[in-house]
């Protein structure tokens, strides 16, 4: 008889499968190098919704640690010191990845002489959650108070986000003079984010059999000047604290078409904008409205972006401290829920902003240095 | 315990079941009327690879006339007179239909003061085949030899076709000075046939995050001129033995995309050529890559059209018998086969061709006498 073998789409089956047969890990070795701490990291899965295990073992180590006060909310866990210093900070990162693409379990290799960690999670983000949880246990007496987060579900639809779960439920858990998301930034301070919407615009005609097209209106056809306006597009670079942010409105789909032998009443495209943060988002409706005038456009969603507050005195002192010259976040983070909050956040982290979700994704074995001592001379200052 | 439910692509149980619940019948009587012969035609369900029944029941209401030889290839039913004459003609018609949409059974109803017969197949093609099952059985001595056709698979892929079928296997079934398909025409002769030609054009990019977009290459941006020329593009109309033939150059899909914050890397345009039958597929492949020069152009399939033919004699004849001003047809028919094959041919039937495949397929009882009167005086004039 033929084994029952799992479609590819079923990730349970194959999860349980090989956590059964590699024996995970209760907790983690906090003291352990950070390249060993990171590779363990990798090795348990934790796809987004399946964080049980891995948020169990960063749960329990934390404990050990008598100077952080540990509280646990669904899959997310915050680890606080309870100093009284003048000022608090959150470092957050969290501990879901996308789906497995055939990039487990982590690997150490040396490519054009730089030493790389390869797998899962490598880039986005488990080598800035390696160095917070070393820094989170071996820091007993940081000059500022710290709120370490580590959260569940941000890969995927923010209903899930453990950070936005926070946010909403127990605010004072993220209170803090400053924030520092530890996405991968290239082990650079990355400031702000841009705002992102999606539209659908549209054109619309009336279908006949395309023997007899001079019967129908081609809504296929009507598109043209919607990609006319979009290839005409000159997007805006806008200067904030002396970053520029590069705009961007994009046709990321099309999609038209009945069948072989029918003229089309319909034609949508997809459209992405990405704007710089001293834009809203309904400023940036009101934009894109204005680009597609008398087409029909439906905005699908939209959030704000954050900006990157680099004036503020606690977010001087940070660049201060680790030192490198701040870029534009181009991508929106987590970093805008701490705008929301009033809490001014960057990103600062280890690996290529540009690998993260491809299955290639690693992260230099200097980046997790600089960015460990970056936090440590700050967190010491 | 819950009852077993077919899911909606499961057609042949739900066929089956009918077929159980309302007795099939076993052969047709062709003295019968003609509303009533079709209405009996349209409510035995023979959609495409499934004519079993309906061939089963014609091939025997067939065979009871001795004037007739038999001949069955498959579903496949063709019934000759053999009296000697001077000119043999085909009359054709397909015994499949679509799938059924809501629109079975039959019924007659009258409808702005219009007498119509409703239901799937009414007009393409039941219409057709219960005049000419009629006329088979009442004309015993035509005065040209008649071979009458009853083909399968007309609706799906030609591979499956039984019109092509026997031109490939037994050409001799098919041999004749004149065809008519009885495929609806409004009741007038339509002749000729465009060719019809699928072509893909593409444009190419490089993908990038939408964040970054400036690092991508937006190849749906780069579509615009695609839509533009088809936006331009004025068909010709060719005049051919007095018929104005219509072309039309349409896009009948577009596609495009690969996430929601991916720059998308391709984008493909679906484009139908309808051209008049002066011009080959290889002539009218020739003019869409000069109108489409500079993108990436995939021949999907084309064929060749028909030329209406109406200067031949035997064709000439007909016209003149059963009256009326010709038109051009545009959409393809199997009258193409014919033409390939030697045989001039032409369309007439009952029914307007605009209705078929659609869920309100009729056909007008006036035109059911109006084809069976100029078919009858054709045959025995």
């Amino acid at each position: 008889m033929g084994q029952i073998v799992a479609p590819p789409w079923a990730g349970v089956g194959g999860r349980v499968a090989r956590l059964t047969g590699v024996t995970a890990p209760s907790t983690f070795d906090l003291a352990s190098d950070a390249t060993d701490l990171l590779q363990a990291l990798i090795d348990v899965p934790s796809e987004s919704r399946r964080e049980a295990v891995i948020a169990d073992a960063v749960e329990t180590a934390l404990r050990a640690h008598p100077h952080l006060d540990v509280v646990r909310d669904g899959h997310t866990i915050v680890a606080r010191t309870q100093l009284g210093r003048a000022e608090r900070v959150v470092i957050g990162g969290h501990l879901d990845t996308v789906p497995e693409n055939a990039n487990m379990p982590s690997r150490r290799v040396t490519v054009e002489g730089e030493d790389r960690i390869y797998g899962l999670g490598a880039c986005d983000m488990k080598g800035g959650v390696a160095i917070s949880l070393r820094l989170a246990a071996a820091l007993t007496a940081p000059t500022r108070d710290v709120s370490w987060i580590y959260y569940e579900a941000e890969e995927i639809d923010s209903e899930f986000n453990g950070l936005r779960r926070l946010a909403d439920e127990r605010p004072e858990l993220l209170a803090a003079d400053f924030a520092v998301l530890m996405e991968p930034s290239n082990a650079v301070v990355e400031a702000g984010c841009q705002g992102t919407m999606r539209v659908e615009v549209s054109t619309h005609g009336v279908r006949s059999h395309s023997a007899r097209s001079w019967m129908g209106d081609n809504a296929i056809h009507k598109a043209g000047p919607i990609l006319e306006r979009l290839s005409a597009y000159q997007p805006r670079q806008v200067e904030i604290d002396g970053l520029v942010y590069r705009e961007g409105l994009n046709a990321v789909g099309i999609r038209g078409g009945v069948a072989g032998n029918v003229i089309p009443d319909e034609c949508v495209v997809a459209i992405n904008y990405r704007f710089a943060p001293t834009r809203s988002a309904i400023e940036g409706e009101a934009h894109v409205r204005e680009v597609f005038e008398g087409f029909d456009v439906v905005v699908i969603d939209a959030v704000d972006g954050a900006l990157p507050g680099l004036s503020h005195p606690a977010a001087r002192a940070f660049v201060a401290a680790v030192g490198g010259q701040p870029s534009p976040k181009f991508g929106w983070t987590d970093v805008a829920r701490f705008t929301s909050l009033g809490v001014p956040a960057v990103n600062y982290g280890p690996g290529n902003p540009s690998l993260a979700h491809h299955r290639d994704e690693f992260v230099p074995v200097t980046d997790l240095a600089t960015v460990e001592a970056g936090l440590r001379a700050w967190l010491t200052a």
